[in-house]
């Protein structure tokens, strides 16, 4: 029920996606109009149940009041179907925060991992794409959190992206190590010394933000305001070069005409910078497979969401992070 | 004597702009070089005084040490001039870290500002500039150094930009005052109760980073880790863009014939992104009209700095934040 378009786009994603994976797949809401709209799709019903949940909380409320206090939303029915192994992985365009609340409060935070963080694919213009740890979960980080997201997000990158032993930079103002705020020297410090170690990541050092746009580092690592910094610049960046390009090309009879012939190539360019493309981003560091949609999300972000987290749970992302986090050293950090 | 293309460019740099205002110029550094490269344009010679200065501090050394014991470097004399006001704006291309260190003990800071910034101007596409300010000079900032950042960036906006009330935003995760760290949340509190005083800003509240590029607010407020991030997240992206437009159009004949017929498109859409256009950084808050340039800045970016800037003196900024600074109230902030 959460996200601008629920519950249409969401049903119709849902059912776009069960026609590419084996997997069942549950939709969590109030039941009639999740009825209604599934009827309108094509797709076998044995591959989709629908649960009911008489609540919903919407984008504005109070995260952890509202995981307490409706216990029949969709977001606390669902998290708790994940807690109690009737689902595997755990999808939602809903409120973050209350993601995020129900997270921690609901599946717990695996053990050893002190914050949870929300990690987002990055397109590489023409190459993939890097992930980028954290994206708004946590605005002000410590030291250890930052090498927890290093951890966290290269078993991400290499379980469910298909990227073995990525690389790990830390964004900073330059790539001295003795670069920027308090924090990002100690976490520099910390991240080379568990370079080499087991459970260790495989860190390059600092980059610079120019840097990540043409895929410097698999895993790009920061604050959750630094990150959400880096995610909405570069989709408002791109979003307003589009625009140009369109505007410029439509002014004069032959820039019209070589817009015509490039229109496919435009496309693709537009393409690369579709997020509905690329699915969603999982919030590591919780006890089960937790997947955050953007609220915006279309049927087609909905079914990639689906379809592209499921080696979250298939390939025991949060095994490898229970196991991993007993091999960083913490010890001798600032905090 | 600094940058990556010292002296060349900015003895060119200077020749050119020579020609564009009225007010002589004085080019300081090893004087047997400048008169070499001079030579090789033309230029009213009244109009160019070379100042000699035997040392350079390079772009790695110790910014302070480098200060304090080149008292004959092209820096620390310039600097020096602007002090004495043998000069009226003094710009350099060279190590941001000494002229940072060269603005502090030898200009000085201007009474009541406790941090000054870097504000380095951001191109909206389409339609002229942004401010943004702190672009590196602090990685770290309490709530009244952003209210100075603002106060004194819509100055700049005013009186060297030529933006009558400029508005100005926060930085933050979300537009709703609660938002992002405790530092953010106390400069919000900071920002909105001086709105309306005398010397106050038109703080128009915060701003997610997507809406920067199309020019939401003319002065970006944020913290040097998070605007050094938004600088050159900006370029890099743009460069990718950039690159994947020309792969993208040069494949098949179609998009190669489309591609001919807009390239002079294409090239306006690359200048919008030049920073060589806009002329230097400003470096607000000491006492005296200081400008960094980019490192790698080019002939034409010499002269932008130096024509551009002029306002800076002429416009009487620094005086103007002596007088604003003493209006702005302060007290009841967290820090």
């Amino acid at each position: 029920m959460g996200g601008d378009n629920a519950p249409g786009a969401v049903v119709e994603g849902a059912a776009l996606a069960s026609r590419l994976i084996e997997n069942p797949i549950c939709i969590v809401g109030d039941e009639a109009k999740l009825a209604a709209e599934l009827a309108r799709h094509k797709c076998d019903p044995k591959k989709i149940e629908l649960v009911h949940a008489e609540e919903a909380i919407s984008g504005d409320e109070a995260p952890v009041r509202a995981v307490r206090t409706k216990q029949r939303s969709s977001i606390v029915v669902g998290m708790n179907m994940l807690k109690n192994g009737e689902g595997g992985v755990f999808v939602s365009a809903g409120n973050t925060g209350a993601l995020m609340a129900g997270g921690l409060f609901i599946l717990g935070r695996i053990r050893g991992i002190d914050r949870p963080a929300i990690a987002s694919t990055y397109p590489i213009l023409g190459k993939g794409v890097s992930l980028l740890v954290d994206t708004g979960a946590n605005a002000e980080c410590k030291p250890n959190n930052l090498l927890e997201f290093a951890m966290m997000g290269s078993i991400y990158m290499e379980k469910v992206l298909n990227k073995k032993n990525p690389t790990v930079g830390l964004v900073n103002m330059g790539t001295e190590e003795n670069k920027g705020t308090t924090v990002l020297k100690a976490a520099h410090a910390l991240l080379a010394r568990n370079r080499d170690t087991k459970g260790g990541v495989r860190f390059v050092g600092n980059i610079e933000a120019r840097d990540i746009p043409h895929g410097a580092v698999d895993v790009v690592v920061c604050d959750g305001y630094v990150g959400n910094v880096i995610l909405k610049l570069t989709e408002g960046l791109a979003w307003s070069i589009f625009r140009l390009i369109r505007q410029k090309f439509m002014s004069g009879l032959l820039p019209k005409m070589g817009a015509l012939l490039l229109s496919g190539k435009l496309s693709e360019l537009r393409d690369a910078f579709d997020y509905s493309e690329y699915g969603g981003a999982p919030i590591l560091g919780v006890r089960g497979a937790l997947v955050k949609m953007h609220g915006s999300s279309n049927a087609k972000a909905v079914k990639n969401a689906i379809v592209k987290t499921l080696p979250y749970m298939k390939n025991e992302v949060v095994r490898h992070i229970e196991s991993a986090i007993l091999d960083l050293e913490v010890t001798g950090s600032l905090e």
